[in-house]
């Protein structure tokens, strides 16, 4: 079996070439996780494995003091797993040493878009994680995107918002709630996961990240800490209110993609997009009301390995690449 | 001696009615402080306490299904160590009992605002902490704001930000670097303390909370934590650029403080301002750009009291409550 590793900060993700093996574990990296524990734990369930392809994105966890120290820490724990390990650098190829940490910083997305390239030889890639969106230009089936992440965040490459982890005061400044438009609370009450919660786009046991108040992850715990993102609790506040306040969330969050769908669009004069990852639905709507096609990869591949994209391109990039040689 | 306490969500304060005895801790509720213990060794460093005044403001903190059991929790807790606390409530009167949740549930600006208004008969109170910013109009020497914090959102008489723990991704969505409008992460990566670390607004010393990488509260540690904002770290961004970063935050925030401030003194007609709080310096910016003339209550009272404010206001309205029984 070849074995694909998409090691982020708050998840880790692994597939087979083939597909027969899927994992992804909400491991938040930045509180001291035992990496090197869940690669193990990974390595015992997959079974023998004859090539394991890592791509890293976890580098920029604060719990590391720059990017560099960040993927040797990470190579060096995966390494230790899986001593026949090699990582996919943004130069398309595999590596078994990672002392150039650029090639490696944030790569899973030039995974998931060179595999995507050879199949579609034009089209935006769009993979919306629990944390973050890429949104990623394939021309003549190359990735096109800028390769660091300030670069990407500059031009619609990248929007460091996702389905599950991404704080509602960051989204949004303003709601509209009775009549009136009321600021809102910057603390971290609720999430993403509580807005798509709260409107049906994910389940209970798709809310993999731990809720900010520690609490419980359904409608009501969801909806208690929309309140608070107004200063408000579920005896100020109805569900039905919290549920419009996820609806503005949700609405602003699929503004902001279709911006950057539309940029990296005009840029390169792509007319259609492949979107994968456990937030499609959020692409999959921007798209629709850009009247832009597109195909799911949940479609092709099946849901379990769209949400694990990365992991299963990098297990594939490498199978290919062994082939080859 | 009279003991005001402010028992807020990050910050537990408390003074005394003379001013003498001042004191401020870091006690992050939602963390599962300990705030009986807190409240005791206040309790033996102040000295015997002949009254004690306490004003609640931390009940919407996330470890409290609602507010009214945080008002009751933290009540509870203060009674044990102060068997003789009283509570301000917003009606302006002190209550042994806090059944009737809803006079206590963040009260503290009413008590700083009615201290204020026996002097200041028509101004704005504009108290800057460490998370919020509160912006009470005072009407013929009464606080005239909304009663709730969603009323006061709505109205510019609550800003959900202050000088130490907001986040920084909850200010800016976009910012100015390189020639390049670049989004910016949604992650608790930076705080405001590192924003005012950086500018100089603070030192070191100030910031009282936690840094959100558990790093250094130093120059370099704050702009490492602002280069994570755009996913850089310090060997892709240079000092200067986090400050020019920490700069168009700060700006962002002035802002953000000015329409509240408009908005307060239009809908009011009133033309002047008296600003406490260890974010008096962010008031002082935005007032000054506005042409609004000012006092600084650390002017009057010293910089300890005004960043204690509604705890010294609470100790001087019971001692004035206790001279006219």
């Amino acid at each position: 079996m070849i074995l694909g590793l998409d090691i982020g900060g708050a998840n880790t993700k692994a597939a087979s070439a083939d597909g027969s093996f899927v994992e992804s574990m909400y491991l938040p990296l930045w509180k001291g996780c035992d990496l090197e524990g869940a690669l193990e734990a990974i390595r015992r369930r997959a079974g023998t494995a004859d090539a394991v392809g890592v791509t890293i994105t976890g580098e920029l966890a604060d719990c590391y003091g720059s990017k560099k120290e960040g993927v040797e820490r990470i190579a060096g724990e995966a390494k230790k797993v899986f001593p026949q390990a090699v990582f996919y650098g943004i130069d398309g190829e595999f590596h078994s040493d990672v002392s150039d940490y650029r090639l490696f910083s944030a790569a899973n997305w030039s995974a998931s878009a060179r595999f995507i390239g050879a199949a579609h030889k034009n089209v935006i890639l769009i993979d919306i994680g629990s944390t973050t969106t890429d949104i990623i230009p394939i021309v003549d089936g190359v990735p096109a995107a800028r390769l660091t992440d300030f670069e990407r965040l500059s031009r619609g490459e990248l929007i460091y918002a996702g389905a599950l982890r991404t704080s509602v005061a960051a989204l949004l400044q303003k709601a509209e709630l009775r009549g009136k438009a009321v600021r809102t609370s910057s603390e971290l009450f609720a999430l993403t996961g509580d807005v798509n919660l709260l409107l049906g786009n994910i389940s209970e046991e798709d809310y993999t990240c731990d809720a900010p108040d520690g609490g419980p992850k359904s409608r009501e715990g969801a909806a208690l800490r929309m309140a608070r993102v107004v200063c408000c609790d579920l005896e100020e506040m109805t569900v039905a209110e919290a549920v419009e306040l996820a609806r503005q969330a949700y609405r602003k969050q699929v503004d902001d993609l279709k911006d950057g769908i539309a940029e990296v669009a005009e840029r390169h004069g792509l007319k259609g997009a492949v979107v994968c990852g456990m937030g499609d639905f959020i692409g999959r709507d921007a798209l629709a009301e850009m009247g832009m096609p597109f195909t799911l990869a949940s479609g092709i591949y099946g849901k379990h390995i769209s949400r694990v994209f990365p992991a299963f391109a990098v297990a594939r990039l490498l199978s290919a690449s062994l082939e080859r040689s």
